[in-house]
């Protein structure tokens, strides 16, 4: 603090307060408009979350009039309070997730009520003074087992609030048989008012506007995977165009779409988790294998980190020569433009429910582009080329080549889902021509991807290919058949 | 059910339902068995766990006194349930998450307690009929703000907790307040028996055998870090054995450890969430960085993607042929062995917490191999060799030198961290021979670190290099001349 070395100091301060103090308003109203935009932003991204914010209001609110109404007050008293406790901690976003809290709740409840009313009546015969040690030890003992329990990675996963509940509640009830002797009214009042909390959030979270986690899954998957379709059929232009000279860093972040995919691991794990709460809707019906969506996603996960090496490629300092990059150029495009169409034709199918077959031609053209590249690797024509300036090119290409692999394995796992959740066959009545030829194609491509499996794996393909599962190409070729 | 077809199915069903019955207990006793091996296997896996579970029996236990104790009842009553409660639901593994849940719960409920009474008296004030009516506009209003404003990032991750006790205590209060007129006492009761739950909580993790979530984050960035060490380590060998024709299918598991590091992103975040709640605690003192270890940790996730690359060539169907590899086979044994060794210094120079300038030689290393590897590449000895065969090399050693551009920004951000988080600079009591000449090279390394950044970067080098940061190795090699 220098404010007492002067007076010219003093004035200085005053005036730099003064300003600080105009300022304030001006900064005040920035702030303020920044945040409006940020809140107006949230709720544009996804208007659903302005939804399930007037559901919860509006749950709670139907739910407090269990306080103001006389008949409901007099028959619940200040139990009600728990009603509106489980509005408030089951409402989730999605209906899965409700229901599943509201089941887990509900069900520990009853469990917990049942074994504290034992510990209770237990713990009366064993006089005054051996009551509270009997009961204290029930509880300790109750708790040290529940929490270990929730360490079991299947029971976190799944029952992980109930076990909070069942924690909860034993303790409540057989503590409270202590004090109070109507225990089992007790227990009953808790149990009924968690059930009429909990309908009405199930009521209103699948009725109104409902959100389906199965559904955000099923979409979540489809747009990953385009979004790796997306990277693929960008980059082969982007690359070579960059190496002829041409930069253009902004129309590079369609290429950056794949970069989601590489942690969504947990997101569609939770969701796959909420989505076997959920009863059917719309077009998925009760017990959609959920669990094969896993599958796909764990595949396009291992595909998008082919993506990711083939990004260090397009921003290594090193670029192939012109020269090396002419005669590869044409092959690569053709193959990573190829598996791109492929893996947005597989997303389509997801996203419209039809078998995937459309996506068979463009897997078998990409194949025979990693043929064709293959041949030029193997053709004399390097020999005058420095081995050092070919490296780059060497590489993407052998990258790419893997890249087919995954995308065949990801057109497998689609096929299979395709299969186990009876996935449409394609309408004859869409442009039946170049449907008969695509057929055909296709039939061909099924017969080719099973018979010759490992034929064009060079480089660094990741795993031995699985035996090809006899459910979904054999399947998908039967469904065609009856089009 | 053909049960009833005739006497021998008859018989042939009784007998097998004995078969079924003499068979059950020995199933029972199985799966007892195999149950009690999981329940151990979960303990022994992380002791912690039995002490978590003790613990939370032990805070149940020690709060439902309040129950027990005629003075303390008659204090609190009924609302001594909350202190239940607030155990149940605040208790968490770590310290820190349940410091963050508690003062989370601790602070939603004295604001949402102050503004509830402000609601309940203001509409005390618009009479019989109107004050359930506004009641209710209150709770909606609110509820759907505080629902909404969850869904902002910032607020999700750390005062989520704490917008759903905001919720829950406004809409308690201020609806209570319609039948019970002694809202302020409603409320104070509230809030300290919240507080006495949450107090029990935060003593007992604080002070019988805590766990701290900044602790753990630490060692799990150390681990994972070694365990790319590892698997760099191993690779080497691993696969030039394989392509040298033995196969070795057993030892291939801790090539397999850099996998977990591929999917750590959220614990790492959630741990580092929690590290922020807690005060200084053993080698961390209050504030310590942990953000800077998020970023260790995105580089090593970086690195974790090139060795599944890596990876991908090991399991590939094509591999080098005899005469590729042994040519390339010592630079890529010396670069990987290499780097792995820098990974591994670095891993234990963070468990350790002291300046990780043994690392540099390493790293040194590394960047001589691949300039030795490069110019390999460069040299003639390639003609005479068919191309499709050299492949596979190539792409393994771009991916490898590739490896060394990850391993140095590791070391970048963890020298960083280093001087951040003010670790001790390495005793020369250890060894001072081999430690001053290690100081010489590493601080000439350090120098080579600073000026050429981008000489050895072949292939497919992911971005470009940032800036050097003038704070870690300029910190590092002044606290060494202090040594």
């Amino acid at each position: 603090m220098d404010a007492g070395s002067g007076s010219g100091d003093k004035a200085e301060f005053f005036t730099q307060g003064r300003r600080w103090l105009k300022a304030l308003p001006v900064k005040f109203k920035a702030n303020m408009v920044a945040m409006v935009r940020n809140i107006r932003k949230l709720g544009q991204d996804d208007p659903r979350r302005v939804i399930h914010s007037l559901k919860v209001g509006l749950a709670l609110t139907l739910v407090s009039t269990f306080y103001y109404c006389q008949p409901l007050y007099s028959n619940f008293g200040v139990t009600a309070m728990w009603a509106i406790m489980t509005v408030v901690v089951v409402f989730e976003f999605s209906v899965g997730a409700t229901l599943g809290k509201g089941l887990n709740r509900g069900m520990a409840t009853l469990m917990a009520g049942g074994l504290g009313i034992g510990a209770h009546h237990l713990a009366n015969l064993s006089g005054h003074i051996g009551e509270p040690i009997l009961l204290g030890f029930f509880v300790f003992l109750q708790a040290t087992i529940s929490t270990f329990l929730r360490f079991f990675p299947k029971i976190k996963s799944r029952y992980d609030y109930g076990m909070l509940i069942f924690i909860l509640t034993f303790s409540l009830i057989s503590v409270s048989g202590y004090r109070d002797d109507e225990i089992l009214e007790f227990a009953q009042k808790r149990l009924s008012t968690i059930s009429i909390g909990g309908s009405a959030c199930a009521i209103i979270s699948t009725v109104v506007c409902p959100v389906w986690a199965g559904e955000d899954l099923h979409n979540l998957i489809a747009l990953n995977i385009e979004k790796l379709g997306n990277s693929l059929e960008g980059f082969g232009d982007e690359y070579f165009k960059r190496t002829g000279g041409e930069e253009s860093k902004d129309d590079k972040k369609f290429l950056e779409g794949y970069k989601s995919v590489l942690n969504s691991k947990n997101s569609e794990e939770s969701l796959a988790n909420f989505a076997a709460w959920e009863p059917g809707h719309g077009r998925f019906p009760f017990r959609h294998p959920w669990k094969l969506y896993l599958k796909v996603g764990t595949l396009a996960r291992e595909c998008a980190y082919r993506i990711e090496a083939l990004n260090g490629c397009v921003n290594a300092d090193i670029q192939p020569s012109s020269e090396v990059g002419s005669i590869i150029q044409e092959a690569c495009t053709n193959l990573s433009i190829e598996s791109g169409k492929a893996l947005k034709e597989l997303a389509l199918a997801i996203k419209k429910m039809v078998q995937p077959s459309s996506a068979d031609s463009h897997i078998e053209n990409a194949k025979s582009a990693a043929k064709n590249l293959k041949s030029l690797l193997k053709s004399g024509i390097w020999e005058d080329i420095d081995l050092l300036k070919v490296i780059p090119g060497v590489t993407l290409a052998s990258i790419l080549i893997d890249v087919v692999t995954c995308t065949e394995k990801i057109a497998e796992s689609i096929h299979e889902l395709a299969s186990k959740a009876q996935f449409k066959s394609v309408e004859p009545t869409l442009s039946t021509e170049k449907l008969h030829s695509g057929q055909i194609q296709s039939v061909k491509s099924v017969q080719m991807v099973n018979c010759s499996h490992v034929v064009i794996n060079v480089g660094e393909s990741t795993l031995p290919s699985p035996p090809s599962e006899s459910s979904s190409a054999p399947n998908a070729s039967k469904q065609r058949m009856e089009v």
